[in-house]
Order: C-alpha cells, then structure tokens, then sequence
C-alpha cells in the first residue's frame, strides 16, 4: 500500500518532526492527537526488564484507559534501565504533551525506542513536542516515518468494514543497531468499544499478529502496540458469542499486515518465509513461552540459526528443519512427520493451487528433485508446511533468513 | 594437551581409518575395542527425532550395559531418518565387528554423523571394519581425527585420580557442514563400577559439561555420550553420601575438557565466552528445556544471536545481555541484576585475581570505560557474569560469537 491510498480514521491528527534525536534532519519525534477522548489498550513486552515508558503507560491504562488523548513517541533512546529519573522523564514528556494540547497529562502514553541505559534529552523532547503540535495534521506517513530506526520503510495499513475504520502504523523488531531490538505499533480506530473489550480485541489479534513473527529471537524492554478508539463512528462494538467482535477481523488485518511488512523489512533479510505447523498435538503447553505445540515447533524452526542460514544459501536443507522441530520439547513422533515447501505469497498461507514440494514424507525423506527445491528456496517468499500427523493444533510464523549483513549490521561497534 | 603427553586406559585398543566415507583420503572411521567385557553408559539426544544408531544403543544399554566390548564410529552419513533400513544397518554394522574381534553383536555399540537421510554405505563400513580390527593399537588421536566433521582439531582429555586412569576423545557441536550437527563423546576408565552407577555419574557429568555448551542452540538426531568402564585397576567405585562417587571428578574433568575444545573449535567462532549467572531464584524451572532458573538465564543469553554478534564485534553490549536474561521466562527483579566482564580463562570462571569491570549495578548502567571495555570484550576469551541477587542458584554456560564465516559455512549449499 502506498499513501495515496492509505484512509487515515477521522479524528485523529498526527505528525512526524525532527527535533535533534536523529542526525542530518531526519524525522524522530511523533504525536498522535484525538479530538475527543479515546478508549485505549495496550499490550506490552513480557520481558521482565521493562522501559520506563512501559511501566508508564501500564499504571497509566490500568487507571484511565476510557479517557486517553495522545500518545507521544520519540526515538534515539530508549528510556530503558534509567531508574527513577527515567520514569520522571517519561511523565515529564506526557505533561507537556498534555499543556500544548489542552489535556490532563493522564491521557497521555509515551513509547520510547533507541539505545538503553542514557536519559531522554529532555530538551530535545520538548522542542519536539512544541514542533508536533504545530504540524498535526493527516500525515500518517510523516509519524511512521518518525518512529523508524534501522528500518528502511516506513510501515502502515488501514483497513474498513461495516461502518468502522481502522488504521494503524508500525515499527520493526530484530532492528538493533546502535542498541535494541524494538516493536512498536500504533493502531486507532472509531469504533465505539469498552476498555475490556478493546483489551481483549487487542491481545487476541497481537497473540496471532505481532507474536507470530521471529526475526532473531530477541525480547525488546520496549515492545508496545497500543489501539486507541474514539468512537465518532457510532458502530457499537460487543463481544458476540465466543468472546469475539466484529472489530477481531480488522485489528487482525492490520496488525497481520504491519507484522509482516516488519519481517519483510528486517536487517539484513533476503526472503520472507512462512512456517506453517498442522497436525500438532492438542494438550502440549510451554508454560515459560506461552506456546501451544504448533506454536512452540514453529518458533523452534523459525529461531534456529541452522534453518535460517540454509534459507539465506537457497538450501532446501530439510533434516535442519526436522531437527529443529524435535528439539522444540513437543512430544513428537518423528514417523508421522510430512514436510512440504512452496513459492510463498507474502502473509497468506492458504495452500490450494500452490505447487507443495514434498521432501519428507512419514517420517523419511523423499525423492524429491533438488533443481525444484532450490528454485523454491530461491524465491523472496517461501512457504514451509510441516504436518505433524497427532492432533489438531496449528500455527503459522513468519520470519526471515540470517544472512552476512545481520551479522554486519549487529556486530557494528555501538559509537 | 598434545599427542606426547596423552595417556591412554590400558586394555583398550583404539584405531582411526580411511575407509571412503571422506574424500583425500582422510580418516573416517574409528573402533574402541576393549579386551575385556566393560560396564557401560550412553546419554543420549533429547531431540525427538533419533538416528538409527542412537535407537540400537540405547535399547543395547538396558539389556547388557555390564557387557560391552567395543564402539564402533561412521562418519559421513548420520543414519538418521532411515527407517527400517537404517536400524537394519546399525545392527549389521555391529555384528560384523563382533565377527573382526571375537564377540557377541549385542557387545557392540555404534556411532554415526554425517549427512542425515541417506542409507549408509555398507560395503564402505564393512571395508572401514576390517581396516581398523587391523590396526588396533594405542593411537587416540588417530581415533579423534577419525570421529571429526568439520572440527578442525582432534578433541581429547585424560586423567588419572587414585588408582583410576580415564581418558575421552570427542568431536564437535554446531559443526554442520554438510548437514547436521552432532556431538559424540566416548570416554573410557579402568575403574571398576557398577552400570548404574556409572551411568549416574556420567549423566550427572554430562549435565554439567556437554550440557552447558551452546554454539547454536540447536540440539542433533545423533548427538551421544559414552562410557566405557573396564575394572582393571581393581579401584571400586561407589556411590557415596549425597549420590556422587570418586569418578565424578575425573568424568567432569574430561568431559568439561572436550566440552570447551568443542566450542573453541566451533564453526567461525573466534572467541570463547564463560556466562556465569548467580544469585538466580531457586525454584524455578522450565519443564520443555529442563533448566533451573541459573541455567536458563545463561542459556538465553548464550543463545541470543544480538548478544552473540554483538561479541564478534567487540561490543561491551550490556543492553543486549540483560534484555536476553529478562526474556529468559525467569521471574528477574531488574533493580537487583548486576553485571560484569573480565578477560577469561578458558573453561575455568574463578574471579578472583581477575580485573573485572561492573557495566551494571543494581538495575543501572555505570560509567564503566567504553575503552576498557573494548580491551577485555577483545580478548580471545572473555568471561561474563551476571548476578541476579534473588537466590542461590547458579550455573556456567560456555558459548562463542556469531561470525560472518559461521554464515558462510552453513549457508553453503550441501552439495
């Protein structure tokens, strides 16, 4: 999607400024204003060293999520393992928000991302803020822009259906240099919706978006998608039967939409690679990981150094990926392994009039032709199917291949 | 250790052959024959995917584990994924050096690693057989030349402690070309033990030596440690108060040996890292992966590809480690996590006389020298500790950078 067409939600002003965090004037600050008082939901990194934007916005939503207002993000540093003075910087950044928008300084939530363990220039931050709140206006792209670290593109999706619409804007994970791996998104919507609701919308679709993607692994201290929803559409949105809302399928869409476009544009990536896992069985849970079995093979896959180098080389090396499915702690019967690949189409897995390759069938591997193989691996997208054969849980990953310039990228000297 | 200064367990025969497995004529086939019946221990892969090998010996082991003979070892093909085929050939391979040296199939335990899905070659392993029965003498090294794959070193440890002489050959982890990873260790000992015994005291040996080694985090279909006990030295070697026995040291000697040459030698490593964590609470533990809190920590660390580039590069990354250790699963309080370098000292991680440098300190960064840190981080070996101020559980994990070469090597195309 390009930005002639993006629909941003009415409503919502935004703007993305340069105030001296980034070099050679490149945009680095982003506000997201509501006219009117937003219902707001977060979720947020489960790793247990948490930015103090984090804790902010945690406290913050568990006491006005019915009323937030703006959500200001700065990059350069990430406001992560900088004690008390860091949580009072971040509160200091929501105050000014809020007196040059005319607010209470609790509807505002700030994200940070950039190095860890150095202070927020406060200077820099309020000449930001000044700068943002003069340009609000529709310029999506400008405050995608404006959250960007090593990313190369900037990463939006919108999204209507049945009187209700949705956008949002994202930033990439597995992007470390100089310091931290962070994603960060940003979805606003006019649905009219309660805090629980939006909530359970929320990590329902980030669970099956967000959590599904791997570039290397790593947990930020930073990680947030946060939704905002002002209501002026005047859909209701309810739970239905089964805990879902209409509003599932459009957070899905875009969050799915955002996740992807991060794998697709990680460091140093050269293929976008699917892993599907079918057949797994029903009861296994990875309590530590929250994984379900189709889950936990997937990421054993999608993590292993092993796998993702062979995808780099266009090596349709098939023992690596069973390998790694048996070492991923689900109770496994290695005879009712099948193993298929195809030319992949971005997100979507649906495999009919795919042309599937099987390499391993039952447990053995096949006479598969090796010319076939490699023109599949060579493709930008691939799609791995493994089929466990044992129940009925499954899962899909997106991730990318380990490739020379991650490790250029990431063994570069921090200064 | 050198050639000149091994000291091999009397009654034990060894050879290391050429038998085509490998091109130039380089050794690849290696037989331990024992001149009499010895007691015996294997540990074996979790993955749930095992070679054929494995299967045959672990089934061998519970009915004459007080009753093996000889080891025999194939490289070039794995013999995993096989099928039918490949238990027949394991135990074909067996059976025909107990033809060469005079003993029952059952006293025969085999070894593979190699390429996986592919049959063995038999008329190579039946030739490499007769080669090596015709050979047996004292030259270990040969034996370890024999058993390596893309080890650039041949891995070996004696000691002698009270009467006891034990010595151990291995090859390495994470070493992939053209396929998979394995890590086979064989130790041998003239202590006099009872199976049960031996195989508490190697289980418990290796837990704390092959287990705490991570190159890649990947774990292989063949991945095998042995034991074999002869009782010649008339020593008696029980379990004593707490379940340890006099082998214990010496087992944790050899093995942590071979352990630390295999991840010195792993593929494109150039440093050698010691990841000490302490203070780690003390009931934690993750079921899938069978770690204490100490050691899952360390392994996530260990295994972070951010944490292992940023090595390669040099980079005192403090960021980087202490995010890995707050996704580890383990319930950390950030506030009490202090960290330090200091230049290593190979396998061994006592502190004291050593000029560590504190990065961080109670949650905080310090103003440690980014100069300093650059000369330690630049060392050979660098050791790494990180305590967590909650508990007394601890643990050491040994592991190496991630190199452009460790690209190179496994995203090279298997043919």
């Amino acid at each position: 999607m390009t930005e002639d067409t993006f629909r941003p939600v009415a409503g919502f002003q935004v703007a993305g400024v340069h105030c001296g965090l980034k070099k050679e004037g490149k945009l680095d600050f982003a506000l997201i204003v509501s006219d009117e008082p937003c219902v707001a939901a977060g979720v947020f990194t489960t790793n247990r060293v948490k930015a103090a934007p984090v804790l902010v916005d945690m406290e913050r939503l568990k006491q006005h999520a019915h009323h937030i207002r703006a959500i200001a993000v700065n990059t350069g540093c990430a406001n992560a393992c900088t004690g008390q003075q860091g949580i009072d910087n971040a509160l200091q950044t929501a105050r000014w928000v809020a007196e040059e928008i005319g607010c209470d300084e609790n509807e505002v939530l700030v994200l940070s991302t950039g190095v860890i363990g150095t202070q927020l220039p406060m200077d820099k931050i309020r000449h930001g803020i000044r700068l943002a709140a003069d340009s609000l206006g529709t310029d999506w792209e400008a405050a995608a822009r404006a959250i960007m670290t090593t990313d190369t593109k900037p990463k939006l999706e919108d999204y209507w259906l049945d009187g209700v619409s949705t956008c949002g804007i994202a930033k990439g994970a597995g992007m470390i240099a100089p310091n931290m791996a962070t994603m960060l998104g940003i979805v606003v919507t006019d649905a009219l919706i309660e805090p629980e609701t939006l909530h359970h919308a929320l990590s329902d679709t980030v669970d099956t978006s967000f959590n599904r993607i791997v570039v290397d692994g790593d947990m930020s201290t930073n990680d947030t998608v946060l939704a905002l929803a002002n209501g002026t559409s005047g859909v209701n949105v309810v739970k239905r039967d089964g805990g879902f809302t209409d509003l599932h399928w459009s957070l899905s869409f875009i969050c799915a939409g955002l996740a992807t476009q991060i794998v697709s544009d990680a460091e140093g990536a050269t293929k976008f690679i699917t892993i599907r896992v079918t057949g797994a069985p029903s009861s296994y849970w990875d309590e530590p990981r929250q994984h379900y079995a189709a889950h936990a093979i997937a990421h054993a896959i999608a993590t292993s150094p092993l796998v993702k180098t062979a995808f780099f080389g266009n090596d349709a090396n098939w023992g690596r990926i069973i390998a790694a499915a048996g070492r991923s702690g689900v109770p496994l019967d290695p005879e009712k392994l099948t193993l298929w690949i195809a030319p992949g189409k971005g997100r979507d897995w649906e495999t009919k009039d795919m042309p599937m390759l099987t390499l391993f069938l039952n447990g053995m591997p096949t006479n598969f032709s090796e010319e076939e193989a490699t023109r599949i691996m060579s493709q930008p997208a691939v799609f791995v199917h493994l089929h466990c054969g044992m129940g009925t849980n499954e899962a899909t990953v997106w991730t990318c291949d380990l490739s020379h310039d991650y490790v250029s990228i990431n063994g570069d000297y921090r200064s």
